[in-house]
């Protein structure tokens, strides 16, 4: 018996579309974005692949996109959990920076030191930032463990043990499980499920609104390592120009 | 220290705008009673009433209405669960008639006796109908509790046990709880925390989009009789043309 999960990126966000560094900054979707999500549901259809449980993070982009998803693949009424360890990789001190001018300002070098090394955090956030998540009702329960910024390593941290703890045990029960998130939650999540070392999970880009599906054996292991793009040609252009912001 | 339930009825939907009973037939918002929910989010707001967790039934309109009303309110993240329970009543064989016309075949005192007495459903819709819910995969796990028609006591004897087991924990935790529902099931709720008799429940009707506001005592019964509308003139208005449907 295989284990079907299906990874999801939120469709373009406000700020992906202004090419500016999100993290946790809580933007809404744009009607592109919006058109992606509804698109990935239909491709869910089209592919018989039919979500019995959906885990989202605690940000709009990802809510809303697992929303009109699921709506347009007539399962918007399967049971929803959130946490924010399924958020996106906190961008510390960049959150709401452009990136062309982040890339001009500190060089071609350090951006990517910052986008994609694996254990280089950018600086921090300050708490007294507009862009800061200190006083947000949502996390509340955080404490300590609110971040100020993240590497990719910290976000797999922080994300792998509800992973474990609560995505597992829905697959494990048979479910098909959707996992709508973002991009570096998700590249955590296909660095574990593909055994993807430190150094290459850098060249992995998610495109947005393409639903992702790995058939899992029953040592969770993937049957096709990669998974499968339910629309490839399509995943493929979108995944260049990710790779390609800030140029 | 008071409790804080929040009902909200799902906004107009495509068979509001078209006066056909709609019961468990799972019909879009239209775009005013997208409008609508979106509004209910706001007055959440300007009160001041923010929820911490969404119960829903299990369908489109309940549950796009709770997205749509949250995600205006900046609450779109917090938790959700989802039932059958709270699902509008089922209106046998009467779903997808329309009203007027029901009306004129059955005259009036047949119609009233439908639409609202307390304990006579209209007649069981047949499996094979385009409007069944045998076969629909939501329901799957309800084997023989699938209803075929309902009564407004129908609809109590299913939600009650889902207020006492899962809404009233939230509550006596305090949680400010919105339950996003449906006509019926929410006069249920109102005649269970106002003890409403069986016949005076007949003359309560609920608008769409209107979040009627609960405080609750220790015992969780309603400090103000009631409870509160948000936009009480509006609600009024819109009380009194539910009230006018089929005329």
């Amino acid at each position: 018996m295989a284990y079907t999960l299906v990874l999801l990126r939120h469709g373009e966000s406000e700020w992906n579309a202004k090419n500016l560094f999100t993290g946790w900054v809580d933007v809404d979707l744009t009607d592109k974005g919006r058109a992606e999500a509804v698109r990935g549901g239909e491709l869910l259809v089209e592919a018989g692949v039919l979500p019995d449980v959906v885990h989202t993070s605690l940000q709009r982009r990802a809510i809303t996109t697992a929303a009109l998803s699921l709506d347009a693949a007539d399962r918007h009424w399967i049971p929803v959990k959130r946490s924010w360890r399924l958020n996106e990789r906190h961008y510390g001190a960049l959150q709401g920076k452009d990136k062309k001018q982040t890339l001009e300002e500190f060089g071609e070098e350090q951006f990517m030191l910052w986008r994609r090394s694996f254990d280089i955090p950018p600086p921090p956030l300050a708490d007294d930032d507009e862009f800061s998540q200190v006083g947000d009702a949502r996390y509340a329960d955080l404490g300590d463990e609110l971040p100020r910024t993240e590497c990719l390593k910290d976000v797999i941290a922080r994300m792998l043990p509800y992973y474990d703890s609560e995505v597992v045990p829905d697959l494990k029960a048979g479910k098909t499980v959707l996992i709508a998130a973002h991009g570096n939650s998700l590249r955590g999540i296909v660095k574990h499920l593909d055994g993807i070392s430190d150094d290459d999970i850098a060249g992995l880009n998610i495109p947005t609104g393409m639903p992702l599906v790995y058939r899992l054996d029953e040592d969770l292991k993937p049957l096709v390592p990669g998974g499968e793009y339910l629309d490839p040609e399509a995943a493929a252009a979108a995944a260049a120009a990710v790779a390609n912001q800030g140029r």
